[in-house]
């Protein structure tokens, strides 16, 4: 890459397949004409880019670096990444959770943080840090917006700049973790992140999918996406897959002449009479097909690492909502305890 | 917007929330210095575009122009479009569905039109049609790609580059739906697609949500942004909203000292000796935590249309996973009903 004076190490067969010509050719400068990685590098900076430097400057207080990625949106990323700061800030190790979903930040919610302010000082920009863990700071758009219905309607390129900007101005002070929360897709958030890391040292990122075929497909674009860009895959998390519940949470109607009612007393009162025994049993239901193999079958056939399954749990969808970690909170039993073998498979890699 | 030679109608105060500084101006010319539109525009024509002219051409043909849009991603968006599509073109409708989710794109699969390429005439690029019904015509990066694996590593202007080839190249013929289904966010995709059909005329979106607090955040973005480009808001649809099945499809499982055992043929049994008419109801989980109203009360307080609700349905997820309309299938009864009303709604439009 050296040689055509681009940054970063997003190989140059990035663009191969090209489906059509351009229409377009915003930011490009004349020495980029008949480079394949033109498109790639159209916001970057073009020759040695004196951000870089401070970006290294910035990250050399920064031990590790994981990024948390999906093909397909919607699998519980979000989740996923805040609940692995939640985890790793419980373990006593010191946590920035850094969300570039410019469009769609859901970071500021899941950590309890919202209508939250960020603060600047001669430091740089401060992160938010959660009340309950002083270990974990939190940056993210949704800090920046003055109403959290505005629609942040921006191109790639204004994206790029704030992300940018959130690498290079934020202090984050002597960190053992910076988790990235990244949109879905292999854009330019996902470009311009590794573009502006890669030569501080990215330890890796973790893809999280569901089980069904639909999200597999996106989840090996996003696998062939690491490949090209030369991040290592430190895995993949299976989420939602199955659900389980306690007999007792479950809620039973009976629909007659096209009125539905409600059961759940009559039948509850019913198993308590006639088969008590039930309540000792968990319930389980498959909501994406899995009978293909789900992740850990295209773990297997595209060669990485399976970090394991997490059922989709109402519980998990509960704490999310209100903010707060999965691990303290008995009813999230089932979710808390997948949750805590895959991170601490994520330790064991420090 | 016509005094500052901008195409389309995007609202000068669009980007009046710009929490930073730029750090970048990929694709600016000098005429838009000031401009507060600048990052939007930053891509699109300059002066009266000769491409919107042919754009107008190709959608002459074309009686209504649906988007279908999500603030978050993975709440079933694309299988709404799919079903959608289905159900027009089961009316007889003739239907156009046009994926503009390039990085990520499902319909070619939910269609059942996966490894299906694109031909070219002297007419233009011609869409994939439904084997079971030629009313639908279908288009999609996804059959575009050498491999279903490669990633489409492609920032905003190549993305926006291709949309505008899918409204300007492609063949639709006479038609009376062009459904188009965008990926989540309400970035350059959102951007392109509205500045190129906006001079055609566009009926309206519909937006797809899940009940959840952390969805519903997204979707008020989704509706600032529909606002402030001039998109009437056709509805809202709730999707996922609980889980309903038949007992019998259910699973138990049974956990002894850490290991879980399968105790679904036990637990049917038992059921079936002890308490049958339990198989008369429908078992129910709520899956998203819709305590605070769902959508229905968001569309209140935002003042657009709700549109209804449909159930969680691993049947529908199915049908979505192997490319099938749900609505000739019995075991989806649940949520094609569902669906079924929403899409008259959108009928009774016309």
């Amino acid at each position: 890459m050296a040689s055509n004076g681009h940054q970063g190490e997003i190989p140059e067969d990035a663009n191969e397949h090209c489906p059509g010509p351009q229409s377009e050719s915003a930011g490009k400068s004349d020495s980029c004409a008949g480079c394949p990685n033109q498109e790639i590098c159209a916001t970057a900076p073009k020759g040695p880019d004196p951000d870089l430097v401070e970006i290294a400057d910035r990250m050399a207080t920064v031990k590790h670096k994981i990024l948390v990625l999906s093909g397909k949106g919607g699998v519980g990323k979000s989740t996923f990444s805040a609940q692995l700061s939640f985890a790793l800030a419980e373990a006593d190790r010191q946590v920035g959770l850094l969300d570039i979903d410019i469009c769609g930040p859901s970071i500021p919610k899941m950590l309890g943080l919202e209508g939250h302010d960020i603060h600047k000082s001669n430091l740089g920009w401060s992160p938010v840090y959660v009340e309950s863990n002083s270990n974990l700071g939190v940056m993210s758009i949704g800090f920046m917006l003055p109403h959290p219905d505005d629609a942040v309607i921006w191109r790639g390129p204004r994206k790029n700049g704030l992300i940018k900007q959130f690498v290079k101005d934020v202090y984050w002070g002597e960190i053992d973790y910076l988790v990235v929360d990244a949109p879905p897709g292999t854009s330019d958030e996902h470009i311009s992140i590794v573009q502006f890391l890669q030569g501080t040292g990215i330890d890796g990122a973790i893809i999280v999918t569901t089980p069904q075929q639909v999200a597999l497909i996106d989840v090996r674009k996003e696998i062939s996406f690491c490949r090209k860009v030369g991040i290592k895959i430190l895995g993949v998390v299976e989420n939602m897959s199955g659900l389980k519940q306690q007999l007792s949470d479950l809620k039973f109607s009976r629909s007659e002449c096209g009125t539905e009612t409600d059961a759940t007393e009559w039948a509850l009162n019913l198993i308590r009479e006639k088969a008590p025994e039930l309540f000792d049993t968990l319930v389980c239901s498959e909501i994406f097909d899995s009978s293909q193999g789900g992740a850990q079958k295209m773990c297997l056939e595209m060669g990485v690492p399976f970090l394991g399954k997490v059922p989709m749990d109402p519980q998990l969808c509960r704490a999310a909502e209100e903010g707060r970690s999965c691990f303290g909170d008995k009813s999230c039993g089932v979710s808390a305890l997948a949750l805590k073998g895959i991170i601490e498979k994520v330790l064991a890699l420090e």
